[in-house]
């Protein structure tokens, strides 16, 4: 069964390089008003294609974007849920891309066009792994329901409130999400953990305007002084996290994790030339992996107060403000957290100052799934089948909220299985999808509803 | 003679105020490129005006406004050189004004308009002044010299160059500014010292562009978060300077500063009110009066680092910047703060980030003048004379360039005789300036002019 699927895919790889160009051509960005009607064009043309494969398939409306729905038929009764988004990201900045955004060009084995990795590539691999095993036999092997968003790249709610109202509709056997990367370029990976998310917004007051600085200073408290107080309150130099009872309750990592740690090993000189920093930073006692895959951060994401035009104006700002956000890492709650962050903070304000806080944002649980779990194991195997190489397990330090939303309210481990690279430039200027991962995908996707 | 030049003053005060307005109908702010035509109508009315009283008179050119420079006659050998600005600072925000700030009204005996207070109305209490000694007597007791500005409120340096260039011409024997403020409503002050000025800019960076906080958060350092560390380590939290060095030679307060400081008092709770704050801030062991007058401050005037718009984005900032202005008091020297600013961040700047400091901008000594100077005597009974009431010795939190280029240049200590009040609100919307004030101001020059 699974050889006539992947012949089936060698033999059209022309043909899925030409839809997927074709798909790639909607700019298809969520974010911007304008791009509604391409949003509408590119949801329907993926609706045609999902139909002339065999499935049946529908837009469901949402407050903004519509959702694609689709499902094959089977006589099993086992169920795969496959997650995809058909919205992009913006092109800024456009001075930066070598090609067209929007016109997809092939170029020594990459395919470049807004979208190519995240995530309309990384779907048509499943899509087309979908096509392979329906042309070449008379039912799938399992049913298999696409859902495929158009607001992941804008924060949109859209699925997540249809998951939440149609669970009993949508129990399943296995929930697969590919949106995001493998381990390297020869090493596909199966990610098992993500880091959660909270944010807050913290700002500070000690006057009702803004002050002149001869006539008030020494007197009246500076916002921006109090404000980088609090901040230097909250991590040390080294970035370790001193709001109390932040730490606690952290599930330390496994034997087989620490093992899996050294043994990958990670290539610091390699990460400070791509990011052009200095040093690596980060809490001592930790390796760069586990820093990024299993301890917690406090991030000021933007900070804003008094003056900050050409020139000097000598003023007391009587305000600023700072965005926070903290990854967290299982078994940290992001309300706890959030509620820690907000006891530290008051108690650490000076009584010449007010604080206010505003949030929790973003609120996004840490996950962790038993790599023991069956969907995970033959996903293993699908990968090692589809990339011909023996597949990692690895964690990611960002966040991908459907996923805690499949987790909590279908109750089944999501099975991450990346076919991008870290090198393909998701969100940046002249993003890429290697086509060999494009045709591993589908391969793999096919040996996966094959064996699950 | 003082008698009939008093007499001169009282019985012309209607029109010494119709004239005022008229000087404060031209909207002669300096910052602003089209109020340009304005500012040269403006010089060129006040320099009619003062040919008009019988001064010799004539506008110098600078790179930007006009100096309105004129002299009198006099037998004596002895010279008083009066300084003012015809410019004005902005009207903005407009819509908190309750009149047009360029159609001057009276109201309950002030005088409302732009400028009102800072500095036309000081200004020509002074011209007025001159003009009551001219009308009753055939020559001046001494020869005035008016320097009058149209830079002051835009950071120009056009009579700070004039000045230089012409030391020579211009030693005198005398110089007095108007454009500080009375110690309160029925207390007329001479200042005699004023807080210096150091601005630098510090900006830190950690990376080469904004990372994502999910890939890169726990091992690359966060610009925002390293600054605020910085700031945190310049003051304690109750704005004790922490920068090795900083309160070296800082001269201590005489005895009699002391005691006058006692005895003057000061309303902590109306400055609270006034200012919105919860609490009087600065150095424990200190007044509220020495913290302003005595004590140097170290603010920060803006800060500005990642993203600051509406909602989230995790990212890590690459570089944050902080404007940063230190107010020193005798003896400190400017570029010595600057320099111990810089040695103390680049001391603690962490290896993981790189920061750079630019500066020093708006350098200004601090100055401290002795009250047993002759000509500060004289002011004290001019002022004494002029507004009926015993005057007090104060100092001044903030910092006047002119005052340093004055002395420095010319070796002379500056006369601060200021007629305005505080909630005269200079640079704020309603500025007004007390017509009591005005007149007495006019007395209080004449009695200077002839007692010098």
């Amino acid at each position: 069964m699974i050889n006539k699927a992947f012949e089936h895919i060698n033999k059209n790889e022309t043909r899925f390089i030409k839809e997927l160009q074709d798909f790639l051509r909607f700019p298809s960005i969520s974010s911007q008003i304008r791009h509604k009607n391409d949003i509408v064009r590119c949801a329907t043309w993926l609706k045609h294609h999902l139909e002339h494969i065999g499935l049946q398939a529908q837009l469901i409306k949402t407050n903004r974007h519509p959702i694609v729905w689709a499902r094959s038929k089977s006589h099993s009764s086992k169920r795969v849920i496959i997650y995809g988004h058909y919205d992009v990201q913006p092109e800024d900045p456009i001075d930066h891309w070598r090609t067209n955004p929007f016109d997809p060009i092939i170029d020594e084995g990459f395919i470049y066009a807004r979208g190519a990795t995240d995530d309309k590539g990384q779907l048509f691999a499943h899509i087309k792994g979908v096509e392979s095993l329906m042309k070449t036999n008379k039912q799938l092997p399992c049913e298999v329901i696409f859902l495929i968003e158009g607001e992941e790249e804008s924060g949109g709610t859209g699925l997540s409130e249809y998951i939440k109202k149609n669970k009993t509709n949508l129990a399943t056997d296995a929930i697969v999400v590919s949106d995001t990367a493998m381990f390297d370029e020869n090493t596909p990976a199966i990610t098992y953990g993500l880091r959660g998310l909270v944010a807050m917004e913290v700002t500070v007051r000690t006057a009702d305007r803004e002050l002149h600085s001869g006539i008030f200073g020494g007197v009246i408290a500076n916002s921006v002084n109090v404000l980088s107080h609090i901040i230097s309150k909250c991590t040390g130099t080294d970035g370790e996290i001193q709001i109390p009872g932040f730490y606690d309750g952290i599930r330390s990592l496994q034997n087989w994790e620490k093992d899996n740690i050294k043994r990958l090993g990670f290539d610091d000189d390699k990460l400070k030339s791509e990011t052009g920093s200095k040093q690596i930073y980060g809490e001592p006692g930790f390796s760069t992996l586990e820093k990024i895959w299993a301890r917690p951060t406090f991030e000021v994401n933007g900070i804003a107060g008094g003056y900050t035009n050409k020139g000097i104006k000598t003023i007391i700002p009587s305000s600023a403000t700072a965005k926070i956000s903290m990854r967290l890492v299982p078994d940290q709650d992001p309300y706890e957290a959030a509620n820690l962050l907000t006891q530290h903070v008051n108690s650490i304000c000076p009584d010449f100052a007010s604080v206010e806080i505003q949030g929790p944002f973003s609120v996004t649980k840490p996950v962790l799934f038993d790599v023991d779990n069956p969907e995970i194991k033959v996903a293993w195997q699908a990968l090692k089948h589809g990339f011909g190489a023996e597949p990692e397990y690895i964690r990611c330090g960002s966040s991908i909220p459907v996923v805690n939303t499949f987790w909590e309210e279908l109750g089944k481990p999501v099975v991450l299985m990346g076919f991008g690279l870290d090198s393909d430039g998701a969100h940046s200027p002249n993003e890429r999808f290697k086509i060999a991962n494009f045709i591993n995908g589908a391969k793999t996707c096919a040996y996966f509803l094959v064996n699950v």
